[in-house]
């Protein structure tokens, strides 16, 4: 089969076994993926990565090895995986946390192979059945759709509050529909004009970001600009006593002017990834809508161009599909 | 009278005329005040701060500007006041947090004089009435154990929650007071031995920082440390979705590392002024104790050595009183 390999930031495609099954296990057949940003970052070498990325897709479970019925059920199911393989035995399992599992791997990022090759592995525990009527080209945007989910989770927000997100990458985008198929007011601070109107709506009103953000104006800022200086503006856009949400990674050490947050009593959340169950009602019921987020695709033999073409400015999500 | 002057990093004593009272204001005479780091800080420039500091106190009301007899039942009480003089008038202040009025001025700090003089005024609804029980040389340090009280209205604890406090200074030593006297395991982190015997008992157990702090341990972590550093190791020592106090301001751009307090869903939390009526309350049952705390004291005439003093390394409390 062909699998996308990454090392030492060169993306390049190569032949290799189909993947052994084990125990617990399930063997999928990738139907489409995508390239996230994380996917980007790993070709910049920020973890020291090596391997094959991905962990975007839905895919079609080819083979199990289980001997329940429960676990024979899977054969044939279309699927989308949670990508933290927990240990299922520590304290953070068993708590319902195993994404937080301090022995876990994940899919494309740690210790596990990913999903840009034609099949990968998970643990059966891991999988999720895609509805029929979610095709795999919204299916393939549940993960995503989940690390926005994960904010409700983790903040109560309550109908009609207002919120600011930051951001129109494609991370930004996805929280702004979360957040008002919650039913928040959502207000978006964006830098383009065209990314921002493809989430226009009830609910979201856009802004291109002005030359001086209002101060202390919003109860709760969502940064999802991947750059220290959004974390800073949020610090600053926020009420006392109010919510800066952290949903996307700055690497390195990050400047932050502490004494606003402190004498504001400003709460800052870390926000990772979330649970896949609300992410797939959001995309089935169409509140929360992908279609125009697609680019452009390419198969797996085209990987290193894909790649190029994600980290283009102005593309949004490029997607990977399996050799014809 | 005399007064203490703060300018251009000098602190110098002179004559001025005792203040006069504004309507709804109480003259206060000054029976003793502490030097608190934030002191140290306006001298050493952070504000562009110049006038007369000082904001923990307690005193004596000696004049009222009021005509009701709950205003002039004020006369000859001995007090302490909340420091943050309010609109009153505005969202905030109606929501029962003066504390964040974006109008305030703040005692000794922003735009009000402060308590380093003979006579000092404040609006009436900022007293505290000093239980008979409580001396001066206690009730002076209200104001700081109600900022450690402030992370009890905002985080909940539970009886035996283990909770880690980094920094051994004034604010470390009475945040692990008031966290053990609420029930916590405390845990206290410091570089002084002779300052950490001082409130070790029961509920708080203490260490010597060790070269390799440990990693994913803690719950919960405060920051007290107001240093950059100990801010970083705050958020590596605290467990996934744990939860980080961030009582001390950092000045300037702290260098922040956000990937683990995003990975780890950290919430971090800005910690400033508290509530004074549980701070009283732990003050006059002795939960809180601060007798051994206090270093020094001068009278407002030797300001300038007091203020010096109060810098030295290894001097916790240095107080002030009226010239005799």
């Amino acid at each position: 089969m062909l699998e996308v390999h990454l090392a030492s930031k060169r993306v390049s495609v190569r032949r290799a076994p189909v993947p052994r099954v084990p125990r617990g296990y399930a063997r999928i057949r990738m139907l489409v993926a995508g390239i996230c940003s994380t996917d980007l970052e790993l070709q910049r070498g920020y973890y020291g990565f090596s391997g094959t990325p991905g962990h975007e897709f839905a895919g079609e479970v080819v083979a199990v090895n289980g001997s329940t019925e429960e676990e024979s059920a899977w054969l044939g199911q279309r699927v989308a995986g949670e990508i933290n393989l927990a240990c299922g035995r520590c304290e953070w399992c068993s708590r319902g946390l195993g994404r937080h599992c301090p022995h876990r791997t994940v899919l494309g990022i740690v210790e596990h192979p990913g999903a840009f090759r034609e099949f990968l592995t998970l643990p059966i525990r891991n999988l999720h059945r895609i509805p029929d009527g979610l095709p795999d080209e919204r299916a393939v945007f549940i993960e995503p759709v989940a690390a926005a989910c994960e904010i409700l989770d983790q903040v109560k927000i309550k109908m009609d509050d207002r919120v600011a997100v930051l951001g129109d990458g494609k991370l930004g985008l996805l929280v702004a529909q979360v957040l008002a198929a919650h039913g928040a007011q959502v207000h978006l601070y964006g830098r383009h004009r065209d990314k921002m109107r493809l989430v226009e709506g009830p609910g979201i009103t856009t802004e291109a970001v002005p030359k001086k953000l209002p101060e202390r104006k919003w109860p709760m800022v969502v940064d999802a600009t991947g750059s220290a200086e959004g974390l800073r503006s949020a610090v600053r856009m926020c009420v006392p006593r109010g919510i800066v949400v952290m949903k996307s990674t700055v690497h390195g050490l990050v400047p932050i002017d502490t004494a606003p947050a402190i004498v504001n009593e400003i709460t800052l959340i870390g926000s990772r990834c979330g649970r896949f169950e609300p992410a797939i009602r959001l995309l089935s019921s169409g509140r929360v809508r992908v279609d125009a987020f697609i680019s452009e695709e390419y198969t797996l033999d085209r990987a290193a161009h894909a790649f190029r073409r994600a980290a283009t400015t102005g593309v949004l999500k490029v997607l990977l599909r399996p050799p014809r």
